[in-house]
């Protein structure tokens, strides 16, 4: 197949194309290399260090003899070179992760926000559009994420994208199928939750083919691609805006930081390996909708955590110390979740689950870049409301004076 | 109060901003004036010839001695500038109309769906962020439209915004209230489903104060503030993209042209006399929800009516032909609509329903104007699909040679 891979160049983005391309896919990359630029804004860096976009290509094709495509395009705000790109490229599936994806980040500043939503809403509109006028049948692939639903347990277990509820009417109960209801609780998880009702749209009024990932939280940096060659080596965040939960206790382990848990800790989470994400959008890509079908939505995750377990078992592992903060994010203290993959499965996904060795491994790609990090980008300081703002720490290192 | 009418050049807004100066309150109009500019980019005009705003500002002070303020300003482009405003202005309501409100210039082109993605989108969160930002606590009142839920005959009533659902949980069922599912059927239509996710979203981090009217269709052209002064009048549109379908019935009656159905005329709608409309604004604003307090959602119609009944009304009424034309919009032929706005009629409302007088003196003001109108621009032209504008009816008046 050919494939266009819209922010191909970044954390999931980038393992994504090579593993395409691995399978032999033609694959291209159309990336604004916006997430580069947000490093450069807030003066962080990649804990490992990524060679440029076009350098990655060309290692790419040395080491496969593959080549990955790459066009500089900004989807939010170049709707006709959108359109032309796709009328030249004529790709039989379009991946989207063009987006801006770290909820502390999208809360960080009413500017943040503002860029978010703009960036976010107009990628995703500026694509379904141009997919319509162009009349191109491309199976599209999104990247959402969990946290639309929120996190107030509901008790249920989370089915795969729709509900079927009844309604009261005059003559007894009627049985209606709806969206699962999202309840985003940030600027990020809202614009998400805004991309399913525009795929729901389209889907209905245009026929276009859509699959709508449910992504958990990610972790792990190495994918069977990334490791074949230095310079493939993948994105990898530690700073409090971008940096996923358990990759940042692992990194913060391997450099004697504390692991900073936020609130209780009572957070749960779903999660799941780098190598399954690669693996389920293979698999979502051979199990495309038809024209005329509801969008398909899978929930892309493994396993589910409590956030504070995590932070015993990393500290259990390596020895750090686990420090309590107070929360930036306005969310509940506590919450249950159950989520159904069952789609996957029944596709032949095998979960990688939370192992030592998986676990050691990302200690171990810390420990070699340490010397890149800079101990105060670590604290996560972006708060949800300015009241909040008021009690971060935004030093977890100081010891107190008592 | 300290009001702002956002969008108050309006079809909707002006009326508002009139009835809310004559109670005494202070108005601040801002506007954009892009419906102005669509009239130019279209080539159509109001069948009333409508003063300029400044113009239509100085008349009412002449006329009533109160002043209206007027800001040019554009919500979705000019954040930093919302921002100044909102800091300078100080308003207690702000009363948000500021979209492109019309759902076939939603779907004319590819190029209309992104401006009004792009632009209703960016105006609604700006508004949003810049509350939040600036710390004015004011209470906002979006005008949303029935058309959120779509048109499927769920054969329920629509509930004013929420719904309560139960849900299979492991220890038996759980209950949860969600927001009443939208099922959007035009560009336009999906921008004020977007609408209401942020709204929920700002309410529930922020505690903004936020009142969602879901708003039938607009029929009349006069409230007892425009009837006031000929510079008064309000915009009264008879094209098809943006005229409203009762109006244009009338219109269509009042210069001898077809009453042009489309379909089989089986589409039931919720409508609202416009001088309804202020005064639930009005009502909208003595009830306004506390901080904290979930989204409060109105549904703001009277009545509902099928599409050909209304036609044959004013064919008796008139002595006008009816036409049954080819549907440029991919929707149900036929559906049925039941809408609860007990909230409304709680709070005082006396509703206006069509009555041969209301509905004379809108062909009387047709008729008064009729040499404004182009009849070219009387046919809804925009095709929700390429394939659906293949068979739009360019010119209902032709007789068909058979």
């Amino acid at each position: 197949m050919r494939i266009a891979v819209l922010g191909g160049d970044g954390f999931v983005g980038w393992p994504t194309s090579l593993h395409l391309s691995n399978l032999g896919h033609e694959v291209h990359i159309v990336d604004d290399l916006s997430r580069r630029w947000i490093d450069t804004e807030l003066g962080v860096q990649s804990l490992t260090p990524m060679a440029s976009i076009q350098e990655r290509c060309r290692i790419w094709k040395q080491e496969s003899g593959n080549t990955i495509h790459f066009h500089l395009l900004n989807l939010a705000n170049e709707y006709e070179r959108v359109k032309q790109w796709l009328t030249e490229c004529r790709p039989d599936a379009v991946i989207h992760f063009a987006e801006q994806r770290a909820a502390p980040y999208s809360m960080k500043t009413d500017r943040h926000k503002v860029y978010t939503v703009d960036n976010n809403v107009n990628a995703t509109h500026n694509l379904l559009a141009a997919l319509v006028e162009t009349g191109i049948d491309a199976h599209l692939v999104h990247l959402g994420t969990m946290g639309v639903y929120g996190y107030s347990s509901v008790g249920a277990p989370i089915p795969e994208g729709y509900l079927n509820v009844e309604i009261d009417a005059p003559k007894g109960k009627k049985g209606m199928e709806i969206l699962y209801p999202t309840r985003p609780g940030s600027a990020y998880h809202m614009t998400k939750s805004l991309d399913q009702i525009m795929f729901q749209f389209y889907a209905q009024n245009d026929g276009l083919r859509i699959t709508d990932l449910h992504q958990g939280i990610v972790w792990g940096t190495h994918t069977d691609q990334t490791r074949r060659h230095e310079q493939l080596i993948n994105r990898f965040d530690y700073d409090g805006d971008y940096g996923t939960v358990l990759n940042r206790f692992l990194i913060q382990a391997a450099i004697g930081y504390p692991l900073t848990v936020h609130g209780t800790g009572g957070q749960t989470r779903a999660f799941i390996h780098l190598q399954d994400c690669v693996r389920c959008i293979e698999l979502a890509l051979s199990d495309a909708p038809k024209s005329g079908e509801r969008v398909k939505i899978f929930n892309q995750m493994t396993e589910t955590h409590r956030v504070r377990d995590l932070a015993k078992m990393v500290a259990e592992m390596t020895g750090a110390e686990v420090k309590f903060l107070p929360n930036p994010r306005k969310e509940a203290d506590e919450n249950d979740l159950i989520v159904k993959n069952d789609q996957f499965l029944a596709l032949g996904l095998n979960p990688i689950t939370l192992q030592e060795g998986l676990l050691s491994e990302v200690v171990d790609v810390a420990k070699k870049y340490a010397h890149r990090i800079d101990r105060s980008r670590v604290p996560a300081v972006s708060a949800w409301t300015k009241d909040i703002a008021q009690r971060i720490n935004h030093n977890p290192e100081a010891r107190s004076v008592a």
